[in-house]
């Protein structure tokens, strides 16, 4: 197949700005103006470097391309009509409208989308987690093209990706900054000033290539080097916002603002015209990802009885777990206090450092589950509040992406709240489409991080600091979803609902209430979303409606609320006696802040005492 | 007052040393070895640049010290001691131990602590606010001092504030890095390349200051020069972990682990045993923050039934509070969206624009309030989840800072799930001591914007994009905490409760029912957090436990729960038809969206006629 030629690609840039102009016009919103300064960008790339089968997305030897500035969909809905995967009446009546799957900004609903991005800073990263997969993973030559804006270069989350690019290696990875000078509401802080840009892409360990966005020849060289390079590339592009048409060029208030129908027609005279060319660009170079040697996954078994930490129970699982060869870990700098590192010894080849950047963490393991790996990541649950809208975005990216957060609660004593996750559980639960879990013992903990590896969607386990019995035989059966009574007796008269270390509190708490004659029945929510509602009614139904729920959370979005909203939806709206962290907690023993903080088993007993009228 | 000598520093920091291993072994917890390699920093500076008068913390002259190294507490307390305000008993006895104010990392709870710290990557962010405070608003020539890890250097925090700090020439913040090459679980990704960090730091405008941090001759020349420097500086210091005992000394394996008994003994003999020098560094400057003229708040007044977006309101609002000298507001590069452009207008000299970087606009607006300023910062709704880390921790800090999120909701249309907030409410919800706010018309927004600005603790309050009927007389009042009864008659069956959107969508419901002769209670529930019980009791008693919640927002943790918590807690567990977004949406109208999600008028409708049994 012939290369278009840079002529060929200049009538290409039009027909990509006509086509933003039309369809944002059509739609009534959207962003032409910051389309059409990378258009020149995108239809060199396009037309003469992305490698791409546009008829097998699923080829795995495909280059990616992110638009990390997903505000410029018109753009890439454009170069999908140019590439003839989307026809020119879907895009001028299916942009941003109901049903359609153009939207506002790109989402994966799409074949050629990888991940959802509109939430700025967020693109480039995870091109990284992409990046990381054909480098380190796949061995294949695929190139990641993120196209980038420049006010989003205000977001850390943008350095996070660059040093860990240069820190990777990550030579299969460009991004092109369209650096239209022009923000939302106006300048941007570096304006034009590429050599500003590029002292920072320097120290932060990449090529940095200036260059005029507009001329073609140049970007054409610069891309075609970036192929050669050693490291990573940004292509710093100068440009100018809304460019080809007088009316609107670099000029203010203009951003995200479609133009009206008499100045699209006069933007379309300007532009030389509506164009209907149809380009394919070059092939992908083929082959198929490396294939690793797959073992049998043998969980670890633990001793009733014996104290295991799930945090512990957690990274042993997972070095299990990873005798699937699709499974990745990841870690913040923290995998000896997560145990992540049982999985870094026995597979380091699956292992990402990513240090202390929770965004890029939490980007890294989307950008892996685009590339179909089954990715593992693990900090502080606490530290996962962090990368929330990274989280939150994977789950518009319908990514399958696992993070486990230890050191939850005020159980982890000493170190104070700002190491304590009590808002994780709410956060969590918020996600579309998550799952959550919080196991206390080794032996869910075991089984539910091997549900986690076969399970979509954002699924959350929270782990504990410190060691508790093992409640569990090795072959109970723990699924998504369900609960275990723990203790029970014919004569329960309250129910004692926990999970993760408060659980532990229970049993207590059930120990001394036995002493009293008084029979409790102990019910173990390790599965927080989805919750299991019908043993929750079970439990109510056999202790007259009497139960207690304890939580090492804040009050709010947490456990006490799941089994509320579960009970509610069950039309059995039951009281619940809700027990939760109600204070600032400051440091302490763990047994010395549960009781401050009225979850330790003597606030269930006086609780248990108070529904039971003593 | 005569300056310490360096060869009376060097004592200094040998105590600062001993102290550091002496609480951490007495508590069985703590960061000794990261402590020991500032030791030398922290020194000098205390000694010879931090002008502060210890027996008035509240002096408004005082230079800032921020630990953002927050698990260098030992040192930070030892420098407490080293002053005398901290007794050698407290330090021995106190440190991590329950009730006891030197936390296991520090917070405000020390009347010379500004933030909480801990989360690595935010001490220095927030002192980027207090610099803006010093440089722009008090006019005072106070310094702000803030001491980072290396490690934390990965945090894409730390360069969204040498950003800003170089952005707004904060000449009057120094920054030193630690570099000891040591991470929690081995080496550093750029070890002891100073020339790198360097780079980095010079990239985003900031002077780079490498030095050797036990040289405490370099050490005191790059504090002096800082202190002259005409943009902020960023003092580099290649140090050692554990420096001063050699059986830690740079090796791996001690990060935040206190040295058993024997060992600490062997420590201190070899630090030159225990000391008991008390040391006073310079005066502060003295002076007052510089007073500007107050005004009277006159809040805007809304035309009943006229159609005004909340945001609107808010912004219209804000101006009018900028009356009150103390406000200040900061923006996203959205002001133009949240009309947190309004204040700008009306007072560019307490404005901020903090670019695309919510963590450092969270933080910012965390500095300015250690000022004893009152912050207002906005952003989407959608994009606070970028921050979530940093307001869990403005809770901790005790900071009174009040965040604005605009677009929330499917409500948005045509932008997609990106730009919707679905989760924020039971992400702001969770926030210990945190209080939450979602007006559904102009004259309660403006009402509560006037409440904000006197509310302690993180407040925040989410606006709507479209412009709906103004609901309210312009001198009704709205009280944190209240909910209003907006329709009811003597005859009514069911409960309609709503916020912000799904009232206006709660009160069409009603005229519908009303048409077939339903008498229908609409309820708006301003405030979700704290949530007016009485209110729903009475609500509940009127219309026969016959209660529907409508909300924005996905199911989990949001207005839904927080009625049904509120019921619970009262003693009166009702059933609740909790009408939320559940699957994920994309584009559209507001009014498609809207009826996708399930929470439309003809939902409501719809379930309003199932509680009846129609």
């Amino acid at each position: 197949m012939t290369v278009p030629s840079l002529d060929e690609v200049r009538e290409l840039a039009q027909q990509l700005r006509v086509d933003s102009v039309r369809c944002s016009t059509a739609a009534g919103s959207g962003h032409p103006t910051s389309s059409m300064s990378a258009a020149d960008l995108m239809a060199v790339l396009l037309a003469r470097h992305f490698r791409y089968d546009w008829d097998r997305p699923d080829d795995p030897a495909n280059d990616h391309l992110i638009f990390s500035k997903g505000h410029a969909s018109p753009l890439l809905y454009a170069m999908f009509k140019a590439v003839g995967v989307v026809s020119d009446d879907e895009l001028m009546t299916g942009y941003r409208r109901f049903g359609s799957r153009l939207e506002g900004h790109p989402t994966p609903v799409l074949p050629w989308v990888d991940v959802a991005t509109g939430s700025l800073g967020q693109g480039l990263p995870d091109g990284v987690g992409v990046a990381l997969a054909g480098r380190y993973l796949d061995e294949l030559p695929y190139r990641v093209w993120v196209l980038c804006g420049d006010s989003e270069t205000a977001e850390g989350s943008m350095w996070e990706a660059l040093d860990k690019a240069s820190y990777y290696r990550l030579a299969n990875l460009t991004a092109i900054v369209d650096v239209n000078r022009l923000g939302q509401r106006g300048p941007t802080e570096l304006g034009w000033d590429l050599d500003a840009y590029a002292r920072r892409v320097e120290g932060f360990g990449c090529r940095a290539v200036p260059i005029d966005g507009h001329d073609l020849a140049d970007i054409d060289k610069a891309m075609a080097d970036a192929a050669g390079a050693d490291r990573p590339t940004v292509i710093l592009a100068r440009t100018r916002k809304g460019r080809g048409f007088s009316e609107v060029e670099d000029r203010e208030g203009w951003h995200g603002r479609p133009l009206p129908a008499e100045m699209a027609e006069r933007a379309i005279v300007e532009l030389g015209g509506e164009r209907h060319i149809t380009v394919r660009g070059p092939d992908p170079e083929g082959g198929t990802p490396r294939e690793r040697p797959s073992g049998e996954v043998s969980l670890p078994r633990y001793e009733p009885g014996a104290k295991v930490a799930t945090r512990k129970a957690f990274g042993e699982s997972l070095a299990a777990v990873g005798a699937r060869p699709d499974v990745v870990a990841l870690d913040g700098e923290v995998d000896n206090s997560t145990h992540a590192e049982d999985f870094a010894k026995a597979y380091p080849e699956r292992y990402f450092e990513i240090y202390i950047a929770e965004q890029q963490l939490v980007a890294a393991a989307v950008g892996l589950s685009v590339r179909g790996y089954v990715p593992f990541a693990a900090t502080f649950a606490a530290f996962f509040t962090r990368a929330y809208d990274f989280i939150r975005m994977a789950a518009i990216s319908e990514a399958d992406i696992r993070l486990c957060g230890s050191h939850a609660g005020t159980e982890i004593g000493a170190d104070g709240p700002s190491q304590m996750a009590l808002e994780d559980l709410a956060m969590m639960r918020a996600v579309h489409g998550s799952t959550v879990l919080y196991p206390s013992d080794a032996a869910s903990t075991a089984y539910l991080v091997q549900e986690m590896a076969g399970r979509g969607g954002v699924v959350y386990m929270r782990t504990t600091r410190g060691a508790y019995p093992v409640l569990y035989g090795p072959d109970e059966a723990f699924p998504v979803g369900g609960a275990k009574v723990v203790r029970s007796g014919p004569d329960d008269q309250v129910t004692l609902a926990g999970a993760g270390v408060t659980l532990h509190n229970c049993l207590a708490a059930a120990d001394e209430l036995a002493r009293d004659g008084i029979g409790a029945r102990v019910l173990d929510l390790y599965s927080v979303k989805p919750i299991d509602t019908q043993a929750l009614l079970a439990a109510a139904a056999a202790t007259g409606d009497r139960l207690i729920v304890a939580e090492d959370h804040y009050p709010a979005g947490g456990l006490g609320e799941a089994v509320l909203e579960a009970l509610n939806g069950a039309g059995h709206p039951a009281r619940v006696a809700h027990l939760a962290v109600t204070g600032l907690p400051g440091s302490g023993t763990p047994a010395e802040l549960m009781e401050a903080a009225g979850i330790s088993a003597g606030h269930i007993v006086r609780a248990a005492r108070g529904l039971l009228g003593g």
